[in-house]
């Protein structure tokens, strides 16, 4: 029942996109997160603690392992591990690109860091935001530092990955919202109910293709608006501000 | 004029906070955010590659050191190295709580993440927020990922380190903002334009004897309100969501 050095190197290997993407899979570390999890994805493999086990009997999986805590910390990829660790199989969804015309969605042109990706999806879950679409160059959402940062959001926000001019450009007539330094003043701009908030790459902002296809151009007024500050903000802090005046205007209205 | 082995030994001894603080000194990387950090902080040392050096012919350090790229990989803290790396000395600030009174701070109880204090950096400088306090538990602003993820947003905002109680409770009828689960609809509550706002730990919020000083006790609606959520919005996200509303609120009223 304990940690054979296969195992071990296994759950290591998973830290690549290569392997995630072969065995289908994702890693997830700590209790509060595999707790959110489980139920929504299958496990595949868990190694814990007595104790964990103990206060989870009915825990399910494919293969289980109790663990030593050395074991785990041999095994884990966080700075300090707890009680246990999974591993589940990633979901399958099918693309209904028509729920943009329905309800509010983000789409995510290139963002590089794992950890903007997962708090935009904790980020998106808090504010009823159901599908995140991705450019094929996005991070990998099954990254471990993605999902430990979606602190179980992934459980109910679906990712998907698509070509963002294909999707997009195939609805007739919807809102597409994108930020932009010479965009409208966000707060005097009405926001509507449903539609896809596009964001950008870290570094380069939204590319040129997919900004032919944006009708609503914004900006986040800084402030005092005539103090020269840092050219920018965080990708997952402009999604946030951006998706909770969309909710204020909603809920205000 | 290449890169010693001391000096080596010195730049990665500066991960530690420890060393950091007996030197005085801190660590930034790159050029964007060395530029931005120069003429605001004393450089100690600087090592950069020939064509940095031709792009900026009057940096000034006390001293510099023109290495080759490969020198600059491993002195990097960073993934990708770029182009300069510099010792910047800390600023030292006297602490004028007044400032409190006459405009909007924020405080930070023991926020522990270092990508999250710099990106709480970031956005206070895109909303004009010019102090923050921290207690003293709070990660260290001069760790190297807190300094890069401020993109040169520390060289406008100061960052202090002092007891949450003492200074709070040695001002008279200010406003205490705070975040809590049970607290009022952010958007329904008349925000001011001086004041500080606390933003807790990521784990467990705001302190007991930091709580008892709040006197405005907000809550970021989630979307739509009666669904489940994740229980929390990442601490930088809440942050930025609270900032905004107060600028929003301050200029179109």
């Amino acid at each position: 029942m304990s940690l054979s050095k296969n195992k071990l190197k296994y759950i290591h290997s998973l830290e690549q996109k290569k392997i995630r993407k072969e065995e289908k899979v994702f890693l997830a570390e700590g209790p509060k997160l595999v707790d959110d999890l489980f139920g929504h994805f299958s496990c595949q493999y868990l190694a814990a603690t007595a104790q964990w086990f103990e206060e989870h009997p009915t825990a399910q999986a494919d293969e289980v392992a109790e663990v030593s805590t050395e074991e785990l910390m041999r095994a884990s990829l966080l700075k300090s591990p707890q009680q246990v660790l999974a591993v589940f199989q990633q979901p399958e969804y099918n693309i209904d690109a028509t729920i943009i015309q329905k309800s509010l969605s983000l789409a995510l042109d290139d963002i590089q860091d794992p950890g903007n990706l997962g708090t935009i999806i904790r980020l998106a879950d808090w504010f009823g935001i159901e599908h995140i679409f991705c450019s094929p160059d996005t991070v990998d959402v099954y990254n471990p530092k993605t999902i430990q940062a979606t602190m179980g959001a992934i459980a109910r926000v679906k990712v998907h990955y698509t070509s963002l001019p294909d999707l997009i450009g195939s609805l007739q007539n919807i809102p597409v919202y994108g930020t932009f330094l010479d965009g409208n003043n966000l707060y005097e701009e009405p926001l509507s109910e449903a539609g896809i908030i596009i964001m950008g790459n870290e570094g380069n902002g939204i590319g040129a293709a997919v900004e032919k296809l944006v009708n609503h151009r914004l900006y986040i007024p800084n402030y005092p608006q005539q103090r020269k500050t840092s050219e920018s903000l965080n990708v997952a802090i402009a999604t946030a501000v951006v998706c909770a005046e969309f909710r204020r205007q909603i809920t205000t209205r």
